[in-house]
C-alpha cells in the first residue's frame, strides 16, 4: 500500500485552482491572494482522533488544546498570524456534555491567548470515537509567508526547543511557536520553515523535496528532550534518545534554514530575545539528495523515518 | 439529553472573538471583515460521515459531491460566492485508493463548476468509518451577506424547488443554489435566507428565532417532491407526502423572506430567469411565535419537527 505522502501526491496533481491561489496543497498552509494590498490569507485544517492522536483517558481540555494548537503551529510555520477558527466535533451518540464543554474550554483558552476568534463550527456523529477537526484562517505579510521551498545549498539548519518523548505529555500541552516565528521572519531572511509533527527525520524531507536540496545533520547537535532520555533509561524496549529525537514526532517545534552568513547572528539575537527557549543549529543544507547524519563514526545516510501515516 | 441546538447554544454563548467578526456562530456561515473594501469573507465547515449522511454502498464520487455541495449550499444561503476549499478525509486503515480518488473526483468536478480552488487538506485515520469534512471560504458584497435574522412581520416566505424524499437520491446529487441566491440578492431586498438541511419545519425555526418573529405556512402551497409522493404510495409505513416535505430534510433548497410588496415581483422575475426551477410562496412571517400551518381544517401549530440531531 502506498503511504500517506505518496497518496497525497497522487491526489493533489490536478486539483481545481483559481486566480486567488498563491500556494495550494503541499505546504503548511494554503496561501491565498484575496485582494488585500498588504497581506496574504492563510488557510489550514487539522484534526485529532481519539485513540490515534490522543488516548481516550485524555482530559477534554487537553484534547481541545492539541486540536487548536496543531493548526496554530502550521500558521507559525508560515510566520503568520492566526485570526479565526471553526470547530468540528464528531461524537458518539451518547456523550457527556461536560466532555464537549471541556474540549471547547481547551480550544477557547488557547484561542484567547492568540486573539483568535472561534466563529462557529459543527457537531456531527461518529459512533465509535470522538474526532475534532479545526479549520483555521490567518494572515501573513504579502509575499512573506515562509514556504518549504526556499532552502538553498549552504544554508544553516535550525530547530527550536528540544525533540523526542513528546507523547509523555508535551503533545497535549505544547505552545505553538507563533511569536518566535514572526520574530524570525521580521528580523532575518528565513529561507524555508515548517513545524515538526512527524519527526525531524521525516519532516526535514519535505523541505528537501520542495527545495530540491539535501541536508547533513550533526548527531551531537540534535537537542534531545529530557523525556526522550528518561524513556530510554527506564524502558529497555525504548528507542535510543537520538533516534527518539529524530523520529518520535509531535514536537511542534520550528525547523528552518537561513543563509550561513546569518547563522551566528540568528543564534545571538535569539538568545537575547528568547532566553528560555533553546535554538540549535543542527546541520546544513547541501546540493545532494536526502539526509545524511554525521556522528563520531563518520557520515551515513539517515534512513530512520519519522512516523509515516498509513505506512 | 439536550438536543443538538440546545448544546450548540450552550457552547456558543461565550466564544473568543476579535475585531474581524461580523457574524460568528449561528448563521449559515461565519462572516468576517478582513479589511477588503468591498467584500466580507465567508467561512464554513461541514462534514459527511459514512452510515450517517450516506450509505456505505454510495459511489465515492457522490460522497465527494455531497460533501462539497453541503458547504456550497451554505455559501449560497448567504448569497455568497465560494472561493477555496480544504478537504479532510478520515479513513479506516485499509482503504481502496480508487475510493479516495473517487471522493476527490466528486469534489473536484463540483468545485470546477463553481470556480472553487481545492487548496489542500488532510488525510487522517478513523478506524471504523469514512468521514469527509470540507472547510470553505467565500465572499459576499460588503454588508450584503443575507443573514437569518432579517425577517419582518408581513414578509412573504419563499422556497425554491420541491421538498421531501431527498434520501431516494437528491441528497447525493443536488445542485447548490448559488446562482439563484446571488440573483435574488442582486435584484431584490432579501430579508432573511438559509438553506434547508433538516427540513422546513425545523429550519424555518432558525429564521424565526434569529428574527424574533413567527410564521404561518400554507399546507397547499408546500411544493411536494414527486419522490415524497411516490414513497407515500409505495410504502404503507411512509410519512404522508406533506409531512415528508416538511420534515425529511436534506433538500438543500433556499428558504427566504421578502417584503410582501415584493412577493409578486419576485415570482414573476424568477419565472423568467429560472423557468425550470419552481419558486413557491409558502406562507407569511407574523409577529407571533413558532410556526402555524393552515389547511382545509383551519390553523394549528406545526409541531412536526424536522430531523433533530442528538434528539
Amino acid at each position: 500500500m502506498m503511504n500517506e505522502f505518496e497518496l497525497i501526491h497522487r491526489l493533489t496533481r490536478s486539483l481545481p485552482t483559481n486566480e486567488t491561489v498563491v500556494t495550494g496543497a503541499g505546504d503548511d498552509c494554503a496561501v491565498l491572494d484575496v485582494g488585500l494590498p498588504d497581506r496574504f490569507l492563510l488557510f489550514k485544517t487539522d484534526s485529532v482522533v481519539e485513540g490515534i492522536h490522543y488516548d481516550p483517558a485524555t482530559p477534554a481540555e487537553k484534547i481541545g488544546h492539541k486540536a487548536l494548537g496543531r493548526c496554530l503551529s502550521d500558521i507559525a510555520a508560515m510566520a503568520g498570524t492566526p485570526s479565526a477558527a471553526l470547530v468540528t466535533i464528531a461524537l458518539p451518540h451518547k456523550f457527556d456534555i461536560h466532555f464537549v464543554e471541556g474540549i471547547y474550554q481547551g480550544i477557547n483558552a488557547l484561542a484567547r491567548e492568540h486573539a483568535v476568534a472561534v466563529v462557529g463550527g459543527e457537531m456531527t456523529r461518529n459512533p465509535e470515537r470522538t474526532l475534532v477537526s479545526i479549520a483555521m484562517l490567518g494572515f501573513a505579510p504579502r509575499g512573506k509567508a515562509i514556504l518549504r521551498s526556499g532552502a538553498k545549498p549552504g544554508d544553516a539548519l535550525f530547530v527550536t526547543g528540544e525533540l523526542g518523548g513528546s507523547l509523555t505529555g508535551k503533545h497535549l500541552e505544547f505552545e505553538p511557536r507563533l511569536v518566535e516565528a514572526r520574530w524570525l521572519a521580521e528580523h532575518f531572511s528565513i529561507h524555508a520553515m515548517l513545524d515538526l509533527s512527524d519527526g525531524l527525520a521525516s519532516d526535514l524531507r519535505h523541505i528537501l523535496n520542495a527545495s530540491h536540496v539535501g541536508a547533513e545533520v550533526l548527531a551531537k547537535a540534535i537537542p534531545i528532550a529530557r523525556e526522550a532520555r528518561r524513556m530510554a533509561k527506564s524502558e529497555s524496549s525504548a528507542k535510543p534518545p537520538l533516534l527518539a529525537a529524530l523520529t518520535d514526532g509531535e514536537d511542534f517545534e520550528l525547523l528552518f534554514t537561513v543563509a550561513s552568513r546569518d547563522a551566528v547572528l540568528v543564534l545571538d539575537a535569539w538568545k537575547k530575545q528568547f532566553p528560555k527557549l533553546k535554538l540549535s543549529c543542527v546541520g546544513r543544507i547541501n546540493s545532494g539528495e536526502g539526509i545524511s547524519i554525521r556522528d563520531k563514526d563518520g557520515v551515513r545516510p539517515l534512513t530512520a523515518h519519522g512516523y509515516v501515516h498509513f505506512a
